[in-house]
């Protein structure tokens, strides 16, 4: 029922259709680095199994899971791997709601939270997980930063 | 692994020992309506296949989730069963986190959601589903609802 | 003063006509399901004695009362009835504000509160409360979870 | 079933006995300044009519509602009568609950807020009312806040 | 240097010019009911005299402040006088600034706060606080919430 | 009326003696680096014209106000002069209301708004305005900040 | 690497170019009343060693640091030097967040918090440091506060 | 100045002293599981240099910071280094300064936010972290998950 080879070193659920926004800035950087990365959708509350097999099957090092509302998707990704899982709570009405629901987990099932809609930051947190054994990784991540900094430069000139 | 018979009319789980003292204000309401119901500990986060096995296996014709902080667990029970499921968010350091976690059920998996801590109001909204099809406990909630009355205006007269 | 007959199962009761979108939201669900319900307005602080007949004279099992700011329309019903009543808080400048006036209902009176607009929920939450009784209906609402089911696993291969 | 006669120029309404202290810090500014003003439990979730028989009947020219939680009581004050209606929010674990559901009052149907478990406030509110109409009480208004201030340039010369 | 005769019934003063459409509503409604009103502006921040000389030369019984942000205009007139005054938060950025800058005064120096930009609702209570030593006014007062009542019911034959 | 000779660099006025030990922890940094500083009571609400008299003849440089709940205070001190004003929110049971009520100021008239209780931060403010034109009281502050820089190093050998 | 002479007498810090428009506020009063002031972007997370050189290097003697979300500018401009520091929060999807993390700093380390998007109440603030020790400066603050005031004045008529 | 070899696999990172109940929490699963750590202080605001310094000479794979307040230092951490970096807000008097200021981090450098006191949970994750290149720790955390869902049953056994 679900894709039997998941091969990429990272894996990107989101918990529905309206989240993809989000996800797309998360696989622009995957695919600025040139680390294999892969989308799905998958709700917590709607396919629970789904979300199970998903994560049990994946070969992936890393998971983030993107969600709003009462984001139960990142903590229900993280009891199902011991993995890393980046949660990413999504803009709504409220914005608390999808941030306290991934951030506060309780003891003994950790989601590292990245900011409201950061798919961005949680890429480069997942690139950060995988450089810690990939020092050619590493070595992008750090002239990534320089380039940000050469940017804020940049910037600098042009509000003058 | 999990208890076979599962014959009680209402479900309370806990997902956390911790939740106890709201789950005993909502057993000591069954109590006194003379209806049955029982009592587990199961985590979303640190059992969920736990929770989806209890649900699952479980005759219950409502189902109460007691759970603070980031608490996915009435999401997860709603999203196991069609049975009607009453979330009971726990205080804590913020309360907010527990409240909108539970409240804010995306579209589709709906968990009706009660006041901070109120475990009896779980048990007296889950009686009154129970009667929605037995009147003759329909007629005891009348009674009680009569009598909460009447302590109120014994109540007034203490205050003078 | 008040229309005679009320004969539907569930009575949506919205306390201005400006939560009618919610409101619609919901007849859509029952008229999917094939459940009668009816929708009417009326206001706990503008209109306090109709709130109290509709809701003493009305023969539905279930209702469902949708309010903004400080809504004290779901517990006014509430406190009218002893069938399950189930309140719908609707967006606005703060948002906290219906919620928490909401779902923080005294003991003794419960409301069962789901999410922020979300009159889709409270329809299916009061279907689950029917079907607790009605196994016809508890089957279209396991086929109904099937078909979400279906989707998110159509929406997936649409991000890809 | 309801006290016949009351006759005092203020009927202060506290939700739930355990709103006591709050009622009392509002009685010793009636007390002080010699005004008529009575004290009664009723509650608008567990003792609608009362509430609605309670204001109906009273001859106060101003109501205090006093209230915790999803505080509607105020609000139920405020939709019996066109008398002026102080509501006190009643401090607990969330504060913001009551606080908002007393002061977001739809259009139409006024309750004019003081702030938490601040029932002196609302008493000198009521004297502030009453005195628009009794110039001899405007005087004794005048002259409490000429003791505030003196009181004030006192602590001033102990904090050195 | 302020214009010396100030002969309304209820003297609005907002914060700042543009808090003038919620002024509007309440001018709307003192036209209604045929009360003199006036409306000035006054910024508590930046005329604090202009404030202090304007509510101490008024003859206004009831004073209404329209004020945003950190909203100091309602308890600086209150400080000014023993007159009933009503503050009125307007909506922002933030919105809690405004209602807990208003809603919060100390013991002693009441406001009664209503809600986020409710300037009708500011005008209400004026005209009730009016209404307690006219009985004309209280009647008018009450064939508004008659009126009131008749289009919630009107409202609600439109929904079907 | 008020002290006549107020000749301290730095006037901290409480808006109550109940906010004395966070003036005091402001006190004990001047006391500590040797800068005259006085101490007043006077309060927005209850002593409008206090405040504005103590500032107005008042010679201090600096003003530092503290104060809770819908905390005027700093706002009034800042209408009434153009020197600095530093204001200090003062914890109580919502924490926001006075944080919101200092920091949200309107545009023409600033406060310098230190964080909640923190009164050494407020002094230490002072200091280094006052420093921008006394280099000798600049070098102490920068002593101060090596102190303090040392002091988290020795803690740091402790946690080991 | 960063331009060598700074001679502005204050110096503002964007953390992002998106905080351009609230800097550009506070260039408007500082262009206003004749004071030089340069305005640069720096980012406290992705140019964290700039942050401390142009700190470090420059002559100024008011900074003025400007960011939104996770504000972590003010406090490391705060941290290199002891000249005074005003932070601007900056609005986004929160607003709260930028707030706190910049008025809730720890002991030791003072920021001077202004309101979310105040740069003209930075700049003023910052006029009102260096008019502590520039009497000239003092008075076109004055004036300034003067204009405010006529322009309240004659806002007021345009609203009746 | 600061120890020279930093040898241990996480380094913990607390903001100040009165941290280490959390950070000691985190130390003792790292003591469980046989991972070197190694715990310091060293604050973003009174120590920014020593931040740096310590990161930048650290050959930890993955850094642990916690903080109160406008907590800055794990978002500091994160600007020295391409390692992960996990930020642990600690409570106080709001929490959500201390959750916001760290969980909100601007695009690029991102912080694996968990929840409030959570140290353990932040060495879970490190754990997860370090196991994504070292199968032997990942069989360790499997099995800590297990004995996690056998204490649950546990206490579901205790709580009937």
């Amino acid at each position: 029922m679900i894709v039997a080879s998941l091969m990429p070193e990272v894996l990107i659920i989101l918990g529905s259709k309206s989240d993809l926004p989000v996800g797309k800035r998360a696989m622009e950087i995957f695919d600025a680095f040139g680390v294999e990365a892969e989308m799905m959708v998958a709700s917590a509350h709607r396919t629970p199994k789904r979300v199970d097999d998903i994560v049990t099957c994946s070969d992936a090092r890393v998971f983030i899971a993107v969600a709003g509302l009462a984001a139960a998707l990142p903590g229900a990704v993280a009891s199902a791997t011991v993995r890393p899982v980046i949660g990413v709570p999504v803009s709504g009405k409220l914005n608390l709601d999808s941030i306290l629901s991934i951030v506060q987990m309780p003891p003994g099932v950790p989601v590292g939270t990245v900011g409201l809609d950061r798919g961005e930051n949680a890429a480069l947190l997942a690139l950060q997980i995988l450089a810690t054994s990939d020092e050619g990784l590493a070595i992008k991540l750090r002239e990534h930063r320089e380039e940000m900094a050469r940017n804020v430069v940049a910037d600098s000139f042009e509000v003058n």
